[in-house]
């Protein structure tokens, strides 16, 4: 299979997180969201979003959207399974995974940071505080949605899936815009559970071919 | 079952196509967000963001985030069914929703805008401007992401499911900002065949009980 990514993006970063606790091996493609790689031709007719990620798979298909693609391999590639067996296990990992790609993910991006810059003027004290603004409650919801109870050593189970595979992404980029994560002392500690584990130590931004300081 | 909405927003719009399609009744119970309802400690014990809409099942479960509580209703309630049964037509329609819900919503929720109003001191003509700078190239991606061939009457299929559940809302959306539409010819003709059935058109926001001018 191949992964478009790039290696500062959540959505690319929750992707090579799912591969990785799936064992799924792939080639990367470099698409520099800074340098503009995502609003190339050849791309553009990939993701017309010109977004990452972007995943073909062993059948030529072309898959956008992480949530999507991740359940996609869920459906694919059931071991070890990324959601929760009853339907209402489900249902709360997805919200909790949405918390984070629905209202959080997508007002800290950096096309937006863009257009706030550039259209009304703010500085990066200004974006910083945006970011801050919408990731602070989400976290705390995120917080309180968690399961707790046996068998809870991680978000909705004994196992990550994709509440994690969402929540230690925007823990990394709320520390780059930085917000103080000391309010969330549960979400810290799954996250230290997670760190822990290679298939998301392997993911980290940092350890990505085209890594930048 | 009882669903916790608020008749302009469009995430519980997508919840009332759902119920509808399914055949499902339930109670309705508003939740004003201009007035701050969804701020009050009851509802907050229910739904932690404070965010429409939330269903309590029959069980006593208490769902929230629109594409989680679909996906439950799909899985619990599987006819008439809302996504392909293939796996990449599934990742398809899924990727298509999210466009919208991930990609256009959350940057034209009610309190984001509230947020450029009073600290970004945005008029109303900025606001208007920064929903349709959005919008636009999110609806040029769906129209680019539909299907198309024999047996694609709708978006994905011969029936509409997931993806006509978040672009009918969001068109409606679009034209309170004043986008002009005309540039998605696809996009016209597929909602136009949507809002000749009775699940949609009963779900229109000016259908609702708590429906305002």
């Amino acid at each position: 299979m191949i992964v478009h990514g790039y290696f500062r993006s959540s959505a690319a970063y929750r992707l090579r997180i799912a591969m990785n606790l799936k064992g799924l091996g792939y080639d990367f493609r470099s698409i520099h969201l800074r340098k503009g790689d995502q609003r190339s031709d050849a791309y553009t007719a990939l993701n017309p979003q010109g977004l990452v990620p972007t995943l073909e798979t062993d059948d030529g298909a072309v898959l956008t959207q992480s949530l999507a693609i991740i359940e996609w391999l869920d459906e694919t590639h059931p071991e070890p399974a990324l959601l929760p067996k009853d339907p209402v296990g489900r249902a709360r990992t997805r919200a909790f995974a949405q918390v984070i790609a629905c209202h959080v993910h997508p007002l800290q991006n950096l096309r937006v940071l863009r257009y706030l810059k550039t259209e009304f003027g703010q500085e990066q004290d200004g974006l910083d505080a945006w970011c801050r603004h919408w990731i602070a409650p989400s976290l705390a919801a995120c917080e309180a949605l968690l399961a707790s109870g046996p068998g809870t050593d991680f978000a909705f189970g004994d196992a990550p899936g994709l509440a994690e595979i969402c929540l230690i992404p925007q823990m990394f980029s709320a520390e780059r815009f930085g917000l103080d994560l000391a309010p969330f002392p549960r979400l810290r500690a799954l996250r230290e559970r997670c760190e822990a584990l290679p298939a998301f130590d392997d993911a980290h931004p940092s350890k990505q071919p085209d890594a930048e300081p």
